[in-house]
């Protein structure tokens, strides 16, 4: 884990300190959003109407609400990448049962070509004693 | 869209009357949650001692922390559904391969049925052509 860091953000046009584990860079960022946050609610005007503790529990609700949209997002992803993990399972099942049909019809072209092999050899013998044949009845007309 | 509709949920002890598109439900599940971090951080010895405003911040700052981190989570996890689209697609595409080579392979199987078929019906001609010419030159003699 890295060290503790301390860093001066402003939000609401206040300075704070923050110190923790994140880094400084991060914490701004988190501070533009409040900002931001803040800014959006500002803009409604029943907002400065409201007394501070409503506007803080306002703004409160509002960035929780954020945070749920995101983690009804991740529950969607997380269901997204569960699903796309059982097609990969079936399609690389499929690749494998591939592979054994593979190997079956090699063989099967093998034993084909024994076969063509040794049918091409009785031909060529039985051409042979056709012609041995053929020449001997005839010298022994 | 649903139509308006408005809840009562209790923030820090307070009631407050929330309005909006939300379900009553969510509402509540969000007020739950920020109570939660409420009852954290109110579990720091500092954070009494801290400004009504301080401690609005900070709890402010706590939700957008997780909300953040949510963020990352989607991040993660959407270049990791990208990930298993790259894979899908890859395997998807060696499939189609497979099916071409199996035509391939069928054809050659073919093929050769067809030859050896043609080589075992010369071999029945041929012997019998051959018997023939035997009992002609047995005959002949």
């Amino acid at each position: 884990m890295s060290a503790k860091k301390s860093a001066e953000v402003i939000i609401d046009g206040k300075v704070y300190t923050l110190s923790g584990y994140e880094e400084e860079e991060y914490l701004q960022k988190i501070a533009l959003y409040i900002n931001g946050k803040i800014n959006e609610l500002r803009e409604m005007d029943q907002f400065k109407l409201l007394s501070r503790d409503m506007q803080c529990t306002l703004l409160e609700l509002n960035i929780a609400d954020d945070f749920y949209k995101a983690k009804d997002q991740i529950e969607k992803l997380e269901a997204e990448v569960e699903l796309k993990d059982k097609e990969l399972y079936d399609l690389k099942h499929d690749l494998i049962s591939d592979q054994v049909k593979f190997e079956d019809m090699q063989k099967a072209i093998d034993n084909l070509e024994d076969e063509k092999k040794e049918l091409a050899a009785i031909k060529t013998k039985l051409e042979a004693s056709l012609e041995d044949a053929l020449l001997g009845s005839i010298s022994g007309s």
